[in-house]
């Protein structure tokens, strides 16, 4: 057209480069948790700051840049290290809420969970731990589904204070108790020690169970 | 001397430039405790890797250099928090084991002790946490203390068991539930919060000891 103005030039704007999670051919659920297990091996190992991207994908003998097919980066793998376990006690929660068990049952059940969860699934570390290193908002996420743990074993403990199988204590003291019992196990527990998962969360279940029945 | 050779002139030796910890006019204890109760809140708050030393000097009104006249770096005031703690529970571990309470009593007291030590002397934190921080001679000494508080109170469990005091159970285990559940209580206290923490040991020393005596 006449007289119309001549298109414009492209604009030549610097982009700071952002590493972009390349489009996976193919997410695969359980190499996604073996990432996070090998993570967790590492943040065990050698605390959070200590484990790079490029250890935990060596010991899986995998290439850097495949891992990142999965995670942008380490502390978004710590976020999803939390995710997972927080998925699974929040599902296990739903389910003793709805089941016809005795308290005693709901908490025995519960604290088998959290021993398992924290000993063989991310081999004993990150579930409540190395909270300092997430974003904020990934933090707060964090916080609000934990609370949500805290506040379902705390729900138990009081029924069974209400029902009378329980001593008359409070009920949010005694889940504080029982969760850091359960949650300092990565502090001591030595993979191929002599104790195992099972006789861990046995035992635990047991012992703390008692103190609740003591009036 | 004729025929000597002359004296040798200096050797130019580049030196790398170390921190000296400054000859301190007069080293005063209760300075030293504040700089420690003062890095504690910051490691809690911030993190350890978070906190730096002219935040901790900050909140004690006390200039940087000041403070360098007691501790050379932030490692060294990490590592003297935990043996400020670890001094206090092994004097007083000593003192149980010849005293002829009994083990119920014993371990009241120390969890008592543990309790007061983790939430007021130190502002609920470092006490068994913020190991990987530490150098590794730093580290030998602490995980060789705290293995001393460890075997002490298992010891005074498995007299309780041999005695017939508490149910036979694994001491070992135990005494990491009870030290887990009282190791635990930074994650969640709050100063100023509704528990005091004489409400919490007592809590949490009637429910830790009222599982130990069951068969």
């Amino acid at each position: 057209m006449i007289g119309a103005s001549p298109p414009k030039p492209k604009p030549i704007v610097k982009r700071r480069k952002k590493r972009r999670r390349p489009k996976a051919p193919a997410q695969n659920e359980s190499t996604r948790v073996q990432i996070l297990q090998s993570a967790a091996a590492a943040f065990r190992s050698h605390g959070y700051h200590g484990a790079t991207v490029q250890r935990i994908a060596a010991a899986l003998r995998m290439e850097k840049g495949n891992l990142y097919y999965y995670f942008r980066n380490k502390e978004e793998i710590l976020f999803a290290c939390h995710q997972y376990s927080l998925d699974r006690l929040i599902r296990l929660l739903d389910e003793i809420a709805g089941s016809d068990e005795s308290p005693d049952e709901k908490i025995r059940t519960l604290i088998v969970a959290l021993v398992h969860t924290i000993v063989d699934e991310l081999h004993g570390t990150t579930l409540f731990t190395d909270l300092v290193a997430l974003s904020p908002a990934h933090l707060k996420t964090i916080i609000a589904r934990r609370d949500c743990v805290d506040r379902g074993l705390r729900r138990i403990i009081a029924d069974g204070i209400a029902t009378g199988a329980f001593g008359d204590r409070d009920a949010k003291l005694l889940s504080f108790a029982i969760l850091g019992a359960v949650n300092w196990i990565p502090r001591w527990f030595k993979p191929g020690g002599p104790a195992s998962s099972t006789a861990i969360a046995d035992s635990f279940a047991s012992y703390l169970i008692a103190g609740l029945r003591h009036r």
